[in-house]
């Protein structure tokens, strides 16, 4: 909507708040299954604690080896192998022997967070809170009557690096202890920027406490006090 | 502002067209002295051609070796090696003799394109534009009255290697011209998506035109008639 240099935007409160409580649900279906990053949990439980918040698709970030033209290539990926946490020399050893189908990278990403408020002023809160802690290329990606204002909070921390190709082994297996201890490191990097998350959301939110998702956390032997931060937190320096 | 559900936004249109004009003049300034990206002339130029957009910093992808610890470290941060098109072996293989004070990243970034406008709808249609051209990590970073939507526009098309630690050298010499062609190919797999912005708003630009800026274009001897395509999109199919 446009009106005379003022641009304006209303969310439809009731739709966001219904899908708000369709996601809180998913997300301990998602944990019951194994199929959530369980390391998360705590960070994507402070947020939905705001009125105005939920979380959406996460990933706390991950080592894979992926046999694919490029490393952002989707398509044409076979993903040969994936962890959350840091990786051994011996997990991945045996795959370089193989040749693979188009180029086998060791791809490390960071953490990423998809979030979405009912207004503007909590997105701007988010941002800086999630900028403050690390994630600097965090922004917004869309914003709709329904979905809300949809967040992505994201890190610079990425490892692209080639091992293979069919013809050509580029990283021999005696260098591979000390690519690994980077990548792990890499992956270290991006854990840390969660607990910087953590510890920062802890500090500031609930913004404005969200009553039904708080109560509904006390049904589930949980609450705010009792919240502690993700397991990788506590080897990490904060 | 924020006002029973509402979220309203105002950009101070008089500051915002100022900046507009300061910047557009900034642009030529920085193509005089050569520290423009010139092959990203001809987008920026189609962006300036609407009334309501202007561009801020950009890069057409580039690849460089950097001394660092980690591929996105800026602080303690040499960049040895730099270059916005194709490499050859020849010019990297000498660095690799030597040992770095910390680690020696051969680095391949895509495009990057900071875009500012005055109002929603228009950040909206630059946004699909860029998504549909292939900048798909693009969205919106800031909103603020003087400065306008700020939005980045940007791809995952991203390498970051590991070539050697001080101790150990990962990639051997004889892998170099494998992996420098790999490089290569993710540089000009960037400068592709950029082609396909500028056929993009080739169509669809200006939305609603700029009559003081295509007026000083023509000043300068060129008009939106005469605007090429950027130089690598000859070699590039569309």
């Amino acid at each position: 909507m446009e009106r005379r240099g003022i641009t304006m935007f209303r969310i439809n409160e009731s739709i966001w708040r219904r899908r708000k409580i369709e996601f809180w649900q998913r997300l301990w279906e998602d944990l019951e299954i194994g199929y959530l990053d369980e390391d998360l949990m705590p960070i994507l439980i402070l947020f939905y604690t705001d009125k105005k918040i939920h979380t959406l698709s996460s990933c706390s970030g991950r080592i894979i080896v992926a046999d694919s033209t490029f490393p952002w290539s989707r398509e044409e990926t076979s993903v040969v192998y994936k962890k959350h946490s840091p990786i051994s020399v011996d997990e991945v050893e045996d795959i370089l022997g193989y040749s693979p189908v188009r180029r086998l990278w060791l791809n490390v990403t960071g953490p990423i967070i998809h979030v979405s408020t009912s207004d503007m002023d909590t997105a701007e809160k988010v941002l800086v809170i999630a900028r403050n802690s690390g994630m600097k290329h965090s922004g917004i990606l869309s914003l709709s009557e329904n979905k809300g204002i949809v967040l992505e909070l994201t890190t610079g921390v990425k490892l692209t690096h080639l091992l293979r190709t069919p013809g050509t082994l580029i990283t021999d297996l005696s260098k591979l202890d000390r690519l690994i201890d980077i990548a792990n490191q890499v992956l270290l990097e991006g854990k840390r920027i969660l607990c910087k998350l953590y510890a920062a959301l802890r500090k500031y939110m609930p913004f404005i406490p969200d009553d039904e998702i708080i109560s509904d956390l006390r049904g589930r032997g949980l609450s705010l006090e009792k919240l502690s931060p993700p397991n990788y937190c506590r080897e990490l320096l904060l």
